[in-house]
């Protein structure tokens, strides 16, 4: 059986269940704690982060781009419509600057530090970094939430979907980010409304349920984030 | 005509250098410095970063893996022979896991620090970074390289090119990600025999040519760094 390992809070591994759910391809899920380092994960990750993903014959896949580009050649290629990079390859350059933008960039510059202070570090031993979440950490992190935010609502304002006419994987990395923070309640989306619609029309999308009825050990998720009319 | 913005110590930028060489593409060449935020950069590419290319409308395309997948794409798909993707999608994910590891994982732990602390912090003002470099950072990124040599040196060790029995795109993302850190004299290579081996192969191609001429103000190149055979 396909096997895809991931953790909740992962802004990749979200990405992955999203594709994985548009295709409607069946795929058993592992959680996974890269900070724990488990020995059989390196084996199959020696870079040790998730998503991995092993395919039929269980040969493992490392790594968010590296799997997207290959569910995309060996489902999204083959489909007739509704594929989820457009033809033209400008069009398809853009899709991936703006999933480079949101899986590493908004990625690297706030979520993955929240995450980590604000959960991780609960569960992480003292001496591999656990312990309080770091305040000023947590500040600089949260200062970069809205300009990432006002970046994606210019990007809505004019058009349905992040490029070209219909749904591409750059809304779906776009989606897999902001939920991430929007599980932890860190939005606020007064300040972006172009950006809220766009999300609400995304998180209605029935790839999206497994996402909404995720559960983090120890956290309670933001009271409007299963919401689909928030 | 095409153009680069590039930085000719920046691993994304001579890795793209290198697929122009491998296809031909007469490109021009304009530098570029990241921390310089010049303002008609940022225009081009809001995330502020090499390389960035223009294609023959101008339009510019963003970040080290877009460019490469659209050169693929549009130069390289269409090759009869030589291409730098192996046709197996499996094959193509393992190139695209080891580009990923060459040009982030191995840029992120140790080269874009060596290069910053060297190099960027003699030009940069003081007022954003610049001066002496931090030798508590040049350590820690001294030390990463070693390990990382060790893992190339063991994927030469049985095998002429890093995926499938020919030339491609991670051949290339590792030499790129190596030359670097060779400009500088910072690898050892008594301790790597395998992978000395296959960089000798590779930076003999015709391709590597313009690297190996590249002059950075103010360092001289190690004296080995443009001899084909060290």
């Amino acid at each position: 059986m396909l096997t895809l390992f991931h953790s909740p809070l992962s802004t990749g591994s979200r990405f992955i269940r999203l594709i994985l759910g548009e295709y409607g391809v069946a795929t058993q899920l592992i959680e996974e704690y890269e900070w724990a380092r488990r020995h059989e994960f390196l084996a199959l990750n020696p870079a040790g982060q998730v998503p991995v993903f092993l395919d039929e014959y269980e040969i493992p896949l490392s790594g968010t781009f590296v799997i997207c580009e290959y569910l995309d050649e060996t489902h999204g290629s083959v489909r007739q419509e509704n594929k989820l990079f457009p033809e033209n390859p400008l069009d398809r350059a853009e899709v991936r600057r703006l999933n480079d933008w949101f899986l590493n960039k908004f990625e690297n510059e706030a979520t993955r530090h929240i995450v980590r202070e604000r959960i991780y570090k609960r569960e992480m031993p003292l001496s591999i970094g656990g312990g309080a979440p770091n305040s000023q950490i947590l500040r600089n992190a949260r200062a970069n939430i809205l300009p990432h935010m006002n970046y994606l609502n210019w990007l809505c304002a004019s058009r349905d979907s992040l490029v070209g006419s219909s749904l591409s994987y750059a809304d779906l990395a776009a989606a897999a980010s902001i939920s991430v923070l929007d599980f932890l309640g860190e939005i606020d989306w007064e300040q972006t409304p172009a950006a809220k619609d766009w999300y609400m029309r995304i998180k209605s999308r029935p790839s999206f349920r497994s996402l909404l009825t995720d559960r983090v050990r120890g956290i309670v998720a933001s009271a409007h984030y299963a919401d689909l009319d928030f």
